[in-house]
């Protein structure tokens, strides 16, 4: 079974298709991938993948655009090359919190997106913690979405000490923080954003009780930190012991992130390696991975079988 | 400009269409449904479309299939006899909760129903208060979502006593209960259903203060009205004033949904005609016409302007 | 071969799906359909699909609509849990009549449903005596379209006396009786439907002689019984021994159907199960099932063999 | 409104195209068409279609193949040129009788050449007694069906003698008979093709008496006029006056057509000119024009009326 | 795996199938085409090819259209009769030269042409030195491109005298020869068209030196000769050697080709059998197989092999 | 007419859009464009499109795919905010250089990107001395494809000495270069790049005569300027007169360009304003704009009129 798959690396995560590649005992295939001094990306896969199902593995994370239009490309080899199959691994998901248009001339980008990959011939989408569930069915192909959860939590459960609870930092995420109270038997809060009537500052209720308690708050990405710096504020504000963790799937860290979670309080960041991480002395940063979840995943498909037992 | 267009009723909501007929001044096209015993749905239109922008007034109200198939053939008859443009309103639109899978083999029937449409030729969709704004993705021709609050809070604004709070049954109606308090410059209060680590039951925890106060609950829609009844019985728990207002967009009002209405402390219960209501002998029951804002967004179309106006 | 398929049996016709699995040695898949309060229809599959051949067996009979849009919420959840391929057993196709506009302002309702059906991804559609041949061309995709009168005939042939003539009731029938005809080696007459010149009254001119011969009425299907209920009166003036068996392979028979043909002269009357059949102290009606017909299909389309041998 | 319109007449009958244009006041687009020695077909559109409403006539008569891809190229042409929209006139539809499959492995060339259509641009198609009224159920673009029926039946009426009946040649163009004996005022009798069990050869039956009669046979076509001679030998044998008109929509005269129908009782043979028709020295034969009724057809589709006045 | 492909002869060039098969060791697929009096063409399979990998084997060589329709027309059956892919071999690809419009009002016949053989379901092509490489990119299905060269390379090699040079008859062509002359180890020359400024008629240039050279002169087709001719009145001007060979792939050899060749200088002209060749009584021409190319090409298609060992 | 217009200009070149503008003397729409931290684009319109022709200008120009990704976002804006049209005003034309495969298994991404650009919704694109003329054929949209030939052409004019002759670095820019000499009535000579057999290098032929002449070489673009170096390196060589003007439709000028081009003899170097110049302190740079050539397309476009004047 396993030899009918071929596995490329896109330029947003490589090491995550090594990765992935290795858990499953093939290795990757043979490809090119460059940029032309004018921005121009070109994509040479120098194996045949007549017949062949093939996974291109290519987060769309930043740069988002760059990574956009080479999955496209990747694609677009493929198809041209006979693949009998392209499944397009993207771990992470750019542009999927433009789900809708509030009234306003916007595009839907997430949903143009999908349009796009499906139009150059990807006939299965793998996420991971995609933002809005409703990403499926901007699709009408299939979409497996996948959980960091499982991973995130067994990683952060030694270091939680008694009575920890899991904080959701917006409504949109109480059920991702349900799924991690569940796997760590504690209580969820919910940090409840909310515009005063008549004034523009938003404020941050929270509902639960987090008094004299560590905390473990969750989302399914950091991107500048500013959202989880505010949420650490309002935890102690509210009484909140300072002994704070961070899981999240994405941690794109972009810009001042690192100073934005330099608080005092937070013991430890966990993110996975959806996106690339810079690790290097930032001693509160673990990386675990989920190449390991999608490998399995993988399996599955190539087996025929369900993806239930994963996560 | 007017008389480029013609606006067929469906049977899902005759009387709606009317009245938006007569607000723009035009008569309705002639046009014959049938039901023929076999349950096949047979439309008939009795003038010609060749070169008309037609606009079908069918709300996807229950029997909800049966709407939708009937508003498929309308379009496909109108495409066939060469209508310009085909914009179908559907004031409710069925089967928008279905809008993801949450991990098992289900469709995503909104997502389907968006395709099903365009493929039939309909080119503009209008819709009131969808249940999800993620819907607009589904499709790739323009949907025009219209809101309902502004002419449900004049509806309602006399009604209310002194401190009134505005009451989101659930994280997912804060945004619609934001714009009912902004309206009514009142504060909102959010339930929020949270599920107890390790226990089935959820619970309703109420985000702000409701003490001695009275409330406006808010919804997109009251189906059996469970929710609803469940909201009143938190919000009398919390110590509210028993003088509860409500005003929900759809009143689909199944089953025994007045029965669960019919708590003492409710004084009023607010719904559009986006669905046919029957008002008769229930006095708490008040039906205001969302057919004027439908009007005035069609008058909109035929003259390229912006909707922004109407709301 | 047999164990990469799944068969589903839709709720238009559960008896029938599992005399398919029966024959095939099969179980059915696990699935739950549901209707919502609101008439919303819930499909979810219990078992995994991916990679496999998933049959659904839904005719489209009456309440057309419901079973129509089952179905096709059906392929979308087969769809995206990533099924290898989604035939729909659809043994009796609603709306076939439907299929012209007679230059009438009408949909096309029979193509419309083609296109629907292909919209949401179903590659392969089996039909059993389909009222106009002319279906095929509504669909890009293969059709097979199967025939009952092999079966039909086998069921009929001891039961007619010596003599018995087919009777074709309009010159659409022509083609059925023909293959009644050879295979019951009978001659055939037909029953031809005329409008008299300048009058509203279609009166049955009948071609061939029928004097003093028991008849064996056929058609596609028994809908309120109308139809045949003339045909019989027109063979009785026009001679034909009191002595009628009348074989159908749709026996939707609606409304008062059973009345209509409760004719002293009718000794029995023959439908297949491709709907559903109430037989209950009805003593002349039997049925004979086509279940063995679309097994065999099935057995065909597993093994990329000919259908030719089945009829 | 005639001045936003461009026709243009394709190789197949540029008689006919600029007939319509003269009854239109409009002169014909410039093109060019030519064939290279390799059958290669070159069109080139010689003045500019930019935002114009365009036609095509184009028959697709015999050579069917190449006048079908020319029709194809010049609709290609037209779209890259920036055409409003692009309308093809087909007074004769070739393939139109390959409708079905019938059990065998064969295309549906109609639907396919339908498909192909639609596939270039072609956004409205006009065809005239087409074979087959499901073939508007194959293209899913408005399909406006004309009918040279009465323009036929006022050219007869005069040379018809007293008490002369419609003969519809087989029971497909009953439909056909109907309308001129409607207009004629006369009865219709059907000739009945039909296969006696066992045997291949296929009998006509009479369905109305024509004893003493003179006979009009109508027919979509006249191909090698086969078929309208052995009707002629039917009516003959029945008793009927050897006085016999011929009516068909298409005179395609192929092969010995002219020979087939030299038959002593024909006294008049009238086609229309949907096909190039020569005439030359068979007094028998008329030649009736459907450019006024198709020039009737684009002046309502120029001002958006209704086709119901047309016939 | 070869028991699961069928290869198809059109009737454009059933020899080169029957080669194609036989090098294979398979058998042709049965299956009849006729066309018929009015010009209509028919194809009928009498085999089954449900889940089998069908080939269809049709240059679109004079007479094109025909040609091509019977292609579209091959496609239209096996897709209706379930085949698991469709691959047209076209090893002449008509209207390939149509594939720009500079500017003028006409089709791009050759986009056009790709678009059509998709439509009906071909998801895979395969040529012979087609005349543009961007041709691929008209496309969204896999386009393999295969060469003859090196078949006429070989065929070639004994016959040129020492110091042989190889000539590109325009720009377009050095390509292809260059690969000529890396494989049989000579120079190029280039013939270059130009327009005098001011002028309407075309001067060559030669780049490179030909003087006291036999010469080669290759192209991709032999149309009707007239380039040919020209291009060695060039070369003998230039003070080639009356030493001259001529290969091309394509040997379509229309109106006088052959009277345009008969130079006294040439010696030797070289075609494939991509389209049929008399070759009766014309002793310079010599006629080499692609055959066995193409039904290497086949095996890596059932074998998923590369194509690269080919050429 | 120019009041139903609305002019968008993306990021990649606002100075051409506002200069459009100017010349058709309208406002350019309201809209921002946002880049964020992770690299996302947003677009949003301020103003209505409801029922306009809207044009987007966007070269695609490095970074190229972040304009294109940032086009494609605008089109889906203006999609669903229901414009009439949209049409992409594309001067220069990223990727329009990988329109072929070559043998190898790359995407063809000039075909990729035009289908990308089709699928959002834009429906007419206009681009500006395109690399490849086959690129229409890319798009089954129009295409116009206009020139700079005749602007630069009178720009370089009065700079040219008597004598100068027009140099095509390559065969594929002799069209252009002959377009170049029949306004400048000058003669045309072609470099001509070739790989001797057997080498790698690629020498460069001179078809033509440039002693003691001045040379105008021309090219649709200047890249790094690596290919104009050569070109003036081999002028000179052959006795070429030290006085070179360069003109280019497309400036990239990327990397050491313009070391590349600092050579003595170049007098001057014309480019157009297809993306946008840095001019600052090059004195042999000169810019010329097409502003004016796109707004007298747009005007035309806007009056259904030729293109067939502008060049």
């Amino acid at each position: 079974m396993m030899d009918a798959l071929t596995i490329f690396a896109g330029t947003a995560n490589p090491d995550m298709a090594r990765s992935i590649a290795r858990a499953l005992g093939v290795r990757l295939g043979a490809c090119q991938v460059e940029r032309f001094p004018d921005g121009e990306t070109s994509v040479k896969l120098d194996e045949p993948v007549r017949g062949r199902e093939v996974f291109i593995v290519q987060p769309t994370a930043p740069p988002v655009n760059d990574h956009l239009v080479e999955l496209l490309a990747f694609a677009d080899a493929c198809r041209r090359a006979s693949a009998a199959s392209i499944t397009a691994i993207v771990p992470y998901f750019g542009y999927a919190r433009a789900d809708k248009r509030d009234g306003q001339r916007v595009p839907v980008a997430a949903s143009m997106v999908a349009t796009l990959l499906q139009t150059v011939g990807i006939a299965h989408v793998v996420t991971v913690d995609v933002h809005t569930p409703q990403l499926e069915g901007f699709f009408r192909v299939p979409v497996d979405s996948l959980t960091a959860v499982p991973v995130l939590a067994d990683a952060v459960r030694e270091r939680l000490s008694e009575g920890t609870v899991v904080v959701a930092p917006d409504a949109g995420r109480v059920r991702m923080a349900t799924v991690f109270a569940r796997r760590l038997k504690t209580p969820v809060v919910v940090l409840h954003k909310q515009r005063e009537s008549g004034t523009k500052t938003k404020v941050l209720h929270l509902v639960g009780d987090v008094r004299d308690r560590a905390c473990l708050i969750i989302d399914d990405m950091i991107s500048t930190g500013g959202t989880m710096a505010k949420s650490i504020e309002a935890l102690l504000e509210a009484g909140a012991r300072p002994e704070i963790t961070i899981a999240a799937t994405h941690g794109l860290l972009l810009d001042d992130a690192r100073a934005q979670l330099a608080h005092a309080s937070v013991r430890a960041v966990f993110v996975t390696d959806t996106v690339p991480v810079l690790q290097e002395d930032w001693p509160q940063l673990r990386v675990v991975s989920v190449a390991p979840l999608i490998a399995a995943a993988i399996r599955q498909f190539m087996t025929d079988g369900s993806l239930r037992a994963l996560g």
